[in-house]
């Protein structure tokens, strides 16, 4: 599988992309391996700009500088420019990786842009091409505008937002990716590209402890420190927004994981729509007028293994917490 | 199988009621008989007491005044009285029944009440007992709230009503039948019941056209007008609110059907709340507090096979409107 991450990188997204890069010497649910072509950066979590900051630090330190970053879109589709919001920075810190310090790169990010990106390898890599998407989803959106043919070519993409038979995270109706550009969910999942949606459904069903977190650092090595730091102070933000979880969901991590192994969670098939306006703006829902159009191109996640997905996901990124 | 119908008695109640009476003597999925126990009755198209006398009126009109009428709570949990909406009367006519006169049965409703009814058919029948209910659903949360063991002890109550992956009837995130009253859908969605939810994810994917309405009536019969003539009303105002359909939907004989054979819908286990404040109050959704607890006793049904239930609801209907 050809890959490509779309990321606000942000804590969670640090740890899905360590938790790719992990990934890249193992095969895939369908045999193929895991090949990062690159890395496209969104806002979300972070501005676009510290999130490309970010890739390439990551990618560097965790021993991948073949890996290309490309910028994507700075702000949502109907709005003028993006600011991180207080509640994105209490939970990913200042620079998105909870104030914790790596080195910055010495690449630099590639001229091409990351919808150009996604578009000329879509063409070029047809239905082996996964977008793994994490942050806001106007990069994408933009890719699929510029290039509508680009839906019938993609093999998969993998969105991590919306919250159809639960509640969201921005408020009872609105999950935080959808949120930031509502209008560009809505054009993907208008796109009839194939999709595959890993929601708040599924990912507020996942739990990391402090305790689990601790194992990397035991390691030793400085990845396994950065690792747990980083989880560390996402972990604090979630003691105080979610007191009860006693822990932290793994939202980006899981849909990383869902990219590489789609037997991970249970899907239903359904259009959705992102309402764009009333007072559920940002609301992902089943469209009413498509229920009984057939064959939907949008599998919405609904249940998921909890219990493999953590064992895959510790045991991997344990692996990684010990290489250097 | 010993089945109670709680209704709000409709057009779509009346052709849910004949389907029910038109598997009297078929065997359900399970390799059971129908045994229908009793009719009680609820608000939400009419008032209750409209609703227990054409329930009467129905039962002794297609041959079966052995069966007893039960008048459960006529308005919701938090109000003092009911009225029927505009939108309602519009729908199901003055009567309840599209304005189309069948003699008031001689016979007279139960001194027992719905609730007691219901309670004292739990302790009797316990996991044989499926309550069908398709109205507002205060009766049955009255029933739990008397006696809350009844949770444990019943076989199944099957809900038409919510609307989890799609939007609402009522507005875009309630459904009637929750909206009538909808601390009333909390109780019960938080009693523990074993519940299986048929709501608009599934209904609104059914369609009945006049022609298939018609051969009813071309049999002749007294039974095949009255089918045909009440489904022309219910396909008069579906023509108006739903132009594009051609058709109606049949959310209570969907639900009907799935009381028998629950095969007939896909469903996903996942622990249902109302919002009950806020802007989206009347909104049926995944508990996001339960989502890691395990086992919910609720199914939500997600996917239809709407051929199969179509063909089935033909032939059963086509045989009743056959029989005089």
């Amino acid at each position: 599988v050809k890959l490509i991450c779309d990321l606000d990188t942000g804590i969670d997204d640090t740890l899905a992309l360590a938790y790719i890069l992990a990934s890249i010497d193992q095969k895939t649910a369908d045999g193929s391996n895991v090949d990062l072509i690159g890395v496209t950066g969104t806002f979300g979590n972070v501005t676009t700009a510290q999130g490309v900051r970010n890739d390439l630090a990551v990618l560097d330190f965790f021993g991948h500088p073949e890996v290309p970053v490309y910028a994507g879109r700075d702000h949502a589709l109907g709005m003028r420019s993006f600011e991180v919001s207080p509640g994105s920075a209490f939970i990913h810190g200042r620079n998105g990786l909870g104030d914790i310090d790596i080195p910055d790169s010495t690449r630099a990010i590639s001229d091409l842009s990351a919808e150009e990106f996604m578009i000329q390898s879509a063409r070029q890599y047809g239905h082996d091409l996964v977008i793994l998407a994490t942050g806001a989803f106007t990069t994408v959106a933009s890719a699929l505008q510029k290039n509508p043919q680009m839906a019938s070519y993609v093999g998969k993409i993998v969105m991590m937002g919306a919250a159809v038979t639960t509640c969201g995270s921005v408020n009872a109706w609105t999950e935080a990716n959808v949120g930031q550009d509502p209008e560009a969910a809505d054009i993907i999942f208008k796109s009839g590209a194939p999709l595959f949606v890993v929601g708040r459904d599924v990912t507020a069903r996942t739990r990391i402890t402090r305790q689990q977190a601790d194992t990397w650092g035991a390691q030793g090595t400085e990845r396994g420190k950065f690792l747990s730091s980083i989880l560390d102070r996402y972990l604090d933000a979630y003691a105080v927004n979610f007191p009860a979880l006693h822990g932290s969901f793994l939202p980006d991590p899981l849909a990383a994981a869902v990219a590489l192994d789609p037997t991970l969670v249970q899907t239903i098939p359904l259009w959705l729509r992102v309402d764009l306006a009333g007072p559920t703006r940002g609301r992902t829902i089943g469209d009413p007028d498509r229920l009984r159009e057939p064959n939907p191109t949008t599998q919405v996640s609904v249940l998921c293994d909890i219990p493999r997905f953590m064992a895959n996901f510790m045991s991997r990124m344990t692996a990684l917490a010990a290489t250097k």
